[in-house]
């Protein structure tokens, strides 16, 4: 039964803007010969790289028009990829609210960390038909995880994606998008929170296609959850968008771009 | 003796976007009645709010178009503002290289931490016509301060100008503003670094008429020199922009706009 009520709209003017930037037949065909999904690494900051006012407050950054783009770049891939930290603090809606299909929420989870329960919001949008059920990535063995929840995740069409950790306990990108390929995802879009994209910008930046970030004007000021990757060289920036557009919308901008150093072997280029 | 080697171009196109944002007759005339200069906080940033790659280290964030907008920006004002760490650090040539009138330097330094010598690069531009000598706000006396420096400032045209600083050392902002009203300037353009921009960020908002803002598509990476202000209340942002436009200029973004809570009793607006 779907829900027109919280419907969003996103004018076919700011598409056009940003359509260059999405996944298409042919940039789709380019990341395959990788056997990995093309990746659009996405996410909003305030102007000091906050992506929140404190950890696990969802705060309001950015306006109307760029939370409907959010849900229109929802539409045209086939996941949308967030880590447990943010799954757990923010409980957030992974559907899509604009016209399109919903995209399959995957949830990074080394620890089997997330619980579910009847109530989880995410179910709750499964059974309105506004959303898909996750898929959960970990390294925890199916017999570790409390029945109920295993059970509740299954009946709601989702699944546990059991992948080898690190010694530290991590997951590698090369690992993750290889198992989504796998299971079908032939793009996704990666939306948090600030360890994955902070570990994104820096060790996982060969496996981005195009990165789109929403700038609102604000100054959050010291104490929130900021975007600030490791940097390999002191003296070399860690990371620069090539092929840069900057949109305006609403009070905010939207910055696209294509990453600058392609580490693959097939560079997918616009 | 001008040189027109260095001269930059800033076409007409790009100013017509920015203009509105800059000081005119009438908001010179609406900041008069608090006796303070129309003042504009600007300056460049990465992604990660980062204005530099590490301390006293210049590095070239943004591009030439978004260079010769500084310039512009500097051309249409009296005086441009910048703090003692960044004019040791940078050692900046602090003129202007667009057709138009030389702003005033000015540079905070209330311990008297700078000092001249004939081959200090601000003489240099003075004695080729390409820039004016700085005014040095200080706490020092004038009898505390090397003398040789002091001569050299003298007569390149420039001069120290001294206020009492608080008991941490520090000049209030309204100290510093009303003692440039009373030295003839009536337009200011404050352009860092780190320490002064986070202060005017927080403390000094209520001073500030407009913000200019670039940013460059570049994640610096952990380590390099941010701003970042300091945060009052642990739940509210510390500086929203209203009214604002954002201007895509070569590969970085430009965001212009004015402060959110005018403090001052005639508030200056759009």
């Amino acid at each position: 039964m779907s829900s027109t009520r919280d419907v969003l709209r996103f004018p076919e003017s700011d598409r056009a803007q940003i359509d260059d930037y999405l996944p298409s037949k042919s940039s789709i065909a380019a990341a395959h010969s990788k056997s990995i999904p093309y990746t659009t690494l996405t996410f909003a900051t305030s102007m000091d790289s906050q992506i929140t006012m404190s950890p696990g407050i969802g705060s309001p950054l950015s306006g109307p028009a760029s939370k409907a783009m959010t849900h229109y770049l929802r539409s045209k891939h086939d996941a949308i990829l967030i880590g447990v930290n943010t799954a757990i603090a923010d409980n957030p809606n992974l559907n899509c609210r604009i016209e399109g299909g919903q995209p399959r929420p995957v949830i990074i989870d080394p620890k089997g960390r997330l619980e579910f329960g009847e109530d989880s919001k995410i179910f709750g949008l499964v059974k309105d038909g506004r959303g898909k059920a996750p898929w959960i990535i970990t390294a925890k063995q199916e017999d570790e995880i409390e029945f109920e929840g295993r059970e509740l995740l299954r009946a709601a069409g989702g699944k546990l994606i059991y992948l080898s950790p690190d010694q530290e306990g991590r997951f590698s990108w090369q690992d993750i998008l290889e198992a989504l390929w796998k299971e079908g995802i032939e793009s996704l879009m990666i939306e948090g929170g600030a360890g994955i994209i902070n570990d994104m910008l820096a060790e996982g930046q060969g496996f981005i296609d195009r990165v789109i970030v929403t700038i609102a004007p604000v100054w959050l000021g010291k104490g929130g959850v900021t975007v600030l990757p490791e940097r390999e060289n002191p003296g070399k920036e860690t990371f620069r968008l090539r092929g840069v557009k900057w949109i305006p919308l609403g009070e905010d901008v939207v910055c696209c771009g294509r990453v600058t150093e392609v580490q693959r072997e097939s560079p997918v280029m616009l």
